[in-house]
């Protein structure tokens, strides 16, 4: 059938384009073509276009804006479909608040408010999210440019652990809001609690990615500083696993320091997540890049670019862990003058001073930059999410992938108590919690570097089934934490963490961690259950002894009892239960 | 074990910190604080940085360019380890060359060299890629900017298929080998056969997206016309399902109309694969972005930038499939004068028109744009691959994502004769052959709205057997080809698609086309094995019953005989095998 349909189409295509071509009539010689085109409808279709030459393609040549770039591939972005965007957005907005609260030394307190506003046919896919923070606030002038203009933030260039880092987020919630629905971008900030808060309308001009201010007037703010942004954009509300509210209340989870309050948009009703803890978390501090992850090109850029003139000097200020003993060594190895100009070196200079970095022993980087949540807090955590019998957790010590430092850590829970799963017969797959810079991941978890390290464990070694291809299978619930100076995703949309071998090392050997003491708990509980069962076993025939005993030996009930109790007590004793 | 060396690397941090902080000597409280950390090493740690004001946030926030966004996330673009590298900047080249020619409708000859050079160490990480194509050639001013500038092409504003789309492929290769290895580009090109061919090396400067010419001159090209592109990068050369050779071979089989010699790293050999076919492949046209696709904010914004003055005109001519009939309709139903200058029209106003547009009837958008390549040619390009009992095939009609047309084929083959697997009694999991726009996808597989469309199928329908969460097993190959004005990949690397329903959709029906006739083959297959095994089984018994009837009606032999015939073509005529 579709393929009856689809030569149709090319047919009617065809005859078109002949007609716009050569208005002759000439029908016959037309027939014949039409007759041609059935037999191969693909192969022997004209050229619609001319040939290109090197010069007309030459003027076809532009600069394609970076704002350009990301409106038509806003999938890039997590804005693939309505339910999505709107937790896309609700993510950014929150993640900007949380991240500027912690800079600020401030605990948080944030209020999401989702509205569901009904579009001019009625149907509701039209919403207005507001996230207001208590934090520093934003000073009058950045405003249209970090709301209004993408690749534009104070993150990229510091290596310091953050939830932002590339400066996109949330000018693109802002862009998908604008595409779709029109409207601007609303802010209201207040940096000082004497001055008056600023209301601003902001949009992006995608040819040139540059912000468009609508409004900009003095207004009233009932916080003395904070931020509340405004975005009103195409979206769905629907419950379930990848919801806005289940990314809240792992937000939560994450951040025990933050009191959360969330409307849904499906009614008054407002949650609230009170703060855990009035400690604020270990604020990272910001670090250089660590000799050994730098590659050859880009350290000969940083030589040519330095500031400091000699080669020591360079390597000693542009990189952490290089004290001067370690740069001396390091030239020493590579055979240049220490005193060596580092605005004159050459390719074949940094080719030696590159291979001489690799084979200098230098201290592993600094973890101040990273803050981790702690095993034991993150399986409190998960206490909270879940209910289980058995619970263990693992942090493992920093370790470093392209000169960035990251730490992994991981908890587990074992037999989950929820009633969801508990209708169907089939045991459900491993349930996985996947954090990264303490902001929950939802989507793409099949092309996370989690999931594949997972994958890759043999399961079976822990006293779990798994299918091949396929997470294992129990009523099993994984939390997984990457925190990282650089979390390195495998999209703009932060959903999933590439695979860098190191970084899958690292979490393989935390699961492992927990998977052994899983396994230990296992076969624990499942040895128990053997030996009550021989004994429940032996037990039953006790009494059929006790009988025989009686007639062989002609004993009295008394003697009888007295026998048994005493056979059960020496089985208790042999088999330690 | 991890735990007690993680406690110990905090604190030499911290004494250091201290250290720093203050230089009077405080052994004893210091030895206090010690202690203190040790009990919950995260909570009780200080902060090492000063609280952030607004104004400190502010003056940190800064421009990124988006070289400098892609050199620190180049996983992105697909360079995140070395094996993958080289597949990546072999792909990139080759993509540029085979749409170059065909845009100039040229039989492309491809040759693609890989060298290994040792680095000064000795090791083979380092590789000296060439790619030289018989295209058009590409003139003296734009080389620069091509091949070492990000977001700079001519196919990211044109819907057309093709294999580039973004203008960073060729450019981030070079950036690749430049951060690597810190060689430029270096490029040949000859536009006429009269004139000297230019050589050119260039180099990106990342701090501001701008190329770098480091040599310009006049050169000798075998070639009348054409151009070589050479990069020197580090790599890993294995071989395998992920590597060069594998996407070398799905190339060749995608793209019948060229030749490619290939000379792979690890010999002198070439391997030659030469053209199928000589006739060009249909060659798309350009189309406008049909108006079903369109956001209301787009919509919004490109009414108030049309060139065409009024409502009507502007739906007319930046639409497709929007006659003049069609656009008075929309503005009938949006109830606005077809008279209506565009560059005035309000929001309010864009609203009516959008819906009215998702109201009215328009006819689906023109397939000259995408090439698919056809249901016969891709079994039979299957068929090249593997060999097997049986193949099957389906090219469904064009259908439409946010208003860009795109088309799924897909191809299958069972009973696959595989030496590699023979050996193992398990069996292996469906092989999946992704191709989008004629180029093969070796990476992210699960990532991929194919891979998720095929889990989503219930493959027992089809007489396979399928775990949970994962592939079916079986000795079956699946070919899925997406072709597409713009596909919309999962990240720049192009190496998964984006999960849109309309896409997962279509996918979804041509496999189920392809499983329907696998399952009539295997299950007619199944039927034929019980009949033969029914019918042996009978025959079995067919000369026992002889014997029976020999003995109650006392016949002679030849009788029997004569009746065990007549039963046994009774047999087979009403079984009918």
């Amino acid at each position: 059938m579709a393929k009856a349909k689809k030569v149709k189409a090319k047919k009617s295509k065809k005859t078109k384009a002949k007609k716009a071509k050569a208005k002759k009539p000439k029908s016959k010689t037309r027939k014949k073509t039409k007759r041609k085109i059935k037999k191969s409808p693909i192969a022997n279709r004209k050229l619609p276009t001319p040939a290109a030459t090197a010069e007309s393609m030459a003027a076809k040549q532009r600069t394609i804006s970076i704002s350009e770039f990301f409106s038509k591939n806003r999938h890039l972005l997590g804005f693939d479909n309505p339910r999505k965007a709107l937790l896309t957005a609700v993510k950014e907005a929150v993640d900007n608040s949380l991240d500027a609260c912690e800079e600020a030394h401030i605990l948080p307190d944030l209020v999401i408010n989702i509205k569901s506003l009904a579009d001019t046919c009625g149907r509701a896919n039209k919403f207005e999210l507001t996230v207001r923070d208590n934090g520093p606030g934003i000073i009058k002038q950045q405003i249209p440019n970090i709301f209004a203009r993408l690749l534009y933030g104070s993150k990229f260039h510091s290596l310091k652990m953050s939830r932002g880092q590339q400066g996109i987020g949330i000018s693109a919630a802002g862009m998908y809001g604008l595409l779709t629905t029109g409207e601007p971008v609303q802010i209201i900030s207040r940096t000082n609690p004497e001055k008056n808060a600023h209301r601003y309308h902001v949009q992006i001009d995608t040819t040139k990615n540059k912000p468009e201010v609508v409004l900009d007037e003095e207004c009233d703010f009932d916080l003395p500083a904070g931020t509340s942004v405004t975005i009103t954009l195409e979206g769905k509300y629907q419950r379930g696993r990848q919801s806005v509210d289940e990314y809240i209340a792992q937000t939560a989870m994450a951040n025990p320091h933050a009191t959360i309050y969330y409307y849904a948009p499906d009614g008054d009703t407002c949650k609230k997540y009170p703060r855990q803890t009035k400690e604020l978390p270990f604020i990272p501090r910001e670090i250089k890049p660590h000799p050994y992850g730098v590659e050859l090109g880009l350290l000969f850029k940083m030589a040519r670019d330095s500031s400091f003139k000699q080669v020591s000097a360079f390597l000693k200020n542009e990189f952490s862990r290089v004290s001067p003993r370690v740069a001396q060594r390091i030239c020493d190895k590579a055979k240049l003058r220490s005193t060596l100009k580092s605005s004159r070196i050459t390719l074949k200079q940094t080719e030696a001073l590159h291979s001489a970095i690799s084979e200098t022993k230098i201290m592993a980087p600094s973890t101040d930059c990273i803050a981790p949540i702690g095993a034991e807090q993150l399986q409190e955590g998960l206490k909270r999410v879940v209910k289980a019998d058995f619970y263990t957790s693992c942090s493992r010590s920093p370790s470093v992938y392209r000169g960035n430092p990251f730490l992994i850590e991981a908890a587990l829970a074992y037999g989950i108590k929820d009633n969801r799963n508990s209708d169907s017969e089939k045991e459900p797959l491993m349930r996985l919690i996947r954090i990264a810079n303490r902001v929950p991941l939802l989507y793409q978890q099949s092309a996370c570097a989690i999931y594949k390290s997972i994958l890759d464990i043999n399961w079976r070694n822990y006293a779990l089934s798994q299918g091949k291809g396929a997470l294992p299978t129990g009523s099993v619930v994984l939390m997984v934490h990457i925190a990282s100076v650089w979390v390195p995703f495998t999209s703009e949309s932060k959903e999933a963490i590439a695979h860098y071998p190191e970084i899958i090392k690292e979490i393989q050997l935390a699961i492992q961690d927990c998977g052994r003491k899983l396994g230990i708990y296992l076969r624990r509980k499942k040895r128990i259950q053997q030996e009550l069962d021989k004994r429940r076993y032996i037990e039953t025939y006790l009494p059929y002894i006790g009988e025989a005993l009686q007639d062989i030996l002609a004993l009295k009930q008394k003697q009888v009892d007295t026998v048994i109790t005493r056979l059960k007590r020496l089985l208790e004793k042999s088999r330690k239960v």
